[in-house]
């Protein structure tokens, strides 16, 4: 069982303060992809998810095309079957709760079952956050594509602090799983230099700074998708925590 | 139309990384109160706004409790329209933007008509944000009480670090325009010490640390509702804004 949720993991993405995805890529033997793992994910449902991480009608120019420029780079699979190796991994994004998945009794049957990811709690395509995250696994940085929707207000006509936090959270919270396991955000140092209008695209790019033991610390900057402006920059420290921990109610 | 828009600023909510209130506790005539220039609010709409900082059928007892613990001692008007002194002030909460209620012009026309506030924007009572905040004029802190949805979820069976930032931006930039007047926030930092259960009720109490110039620093701790239990831990800064700035698209 340890040994089963430990592959389940491992091939998650960050749920907010917890993440979930493991890739070991130095560790694992050469037949085991971090994006196979991945496509083993959605028999674990009793229906099929959607993952969110592919294109929706919803997605502007800007959005489809910085999509493409990541995407094209990516791991593939030939007609005849054989994975041709890439720079990038299009990491997937669901809205359901690993537990939940995993029929895990921790809360009351009725907020169990409802539960839902924070940053996919909203059907609508386009009205609060459509974004897709990339892995870098040479260079130990990962870029998020981001779509602010309408429903993230703040500010008039711009996009809430906490909104903007809550993608830095996601990115910088994934990046640290895929290079260290199972981690819990520990702390959030969040400085916003321009607000991000309502409706536009941004790029969250973020890099490992320094691993210490349970500690792993993630930097992190959101720009314009041209990257001629600077919106935010952060620090994130993530502590990692066991499997057991991570099932506690 | 200047002085209109100040005075339409001072009775706002914060509005996410920009916050809109500003009491002048100290400055205000006696004849002019908080509370009365709050009443005022809903008539700038088309229609009436819902204010979400009243209860709802989804508030547990917990939630409940608390509110009337600071609701029975907030300002209150006598049958014969006289009004009472309290410590505290319940502050009014909208899901829609100042500038689309005024009308401007800052955004597409689909954008700016289907905007709301990040932390009001699912309509499904408790599914995600309740929270009410009071503002003690005193003491110069405020306390908010909030319920975490089953919609606000990152690690299984917890709300996500970004839902928690939300929040905390939310009660922290609120205090700074109590205090200040319109303010931005330039950065939040925030320490997560213990995990906060989906479904649960927190306290999340803010105070004033200094006002030095443009900036407000404002420190704020989340904790269970009994107090016993301190989840996270944050401290925000805030630079003040002039209306020109806010109204720029």
């Amino acid at each position: 069982m340890a040994r089963r949720l430990g592959r389940i993991f491992r091939g998650f993405q960050s749920l907010g303060s917890l993440a979930f995805m493991k890739s070991e890529l130095s560790n694992l033997p050469a037949s085991v992809s971090l994006k196979s793992m991945v496509r083993a994910l959605p028999s674990l449902f009793s229906s099929n998810p959607r993952d969110f991480s592919f294109p929706n009608s919803s997605w502007g120019t800007e959005m489809r095309q910085l999509y493409e420029h990541y995407n094209s780079q990516c791991e593939a699979v030939t007609d005849g079957g054989e994975e041709q190796g890439g720079l990038w991994n299009r990491l997937p994004s669901y809205n359901r709760s690993l537990k939940y998945a995993a029929g895990g009794v921790y809360l009351s049957k009725i907020i169990q079952a409802k539960a839902r990811l924070f940053t996919r709690n909203i059907r609508d395509p386009g009205a609060a956050f459509e974004y897709v995250i990339f892995a870098n696994k040479k260079e130990q940085r990962c870029v998020c594509i981001f779509q602010a929707g309408h429903l993230l207000e703040g500010p008039p006509g711009n996009v809430h602090g906490g909104a903007i936090a809550t993608m830095i959270d996601t990115v910088t919270g994934t990046h640290a799983c895929v290079h260290s396991g199972p981690v819990m955000t520990a702390n959030l140092n969040i400085n916003y230099r321009s607000p991000i209008p309502l409706g536009s695209t941004v790029l969250i790019e973020s890099s490992l700074d320094k691993k210490e033991g349970r500690k792993t610390l993630v930097s992190c900057k959101v720009t314009s998708a041209d990257g001629a402006r600077l919106h935010t920059e952060a620090t994130a420290l993530f502590v990692s925590i066991g499997v057991s921990q991570l099932m506690k109610g």
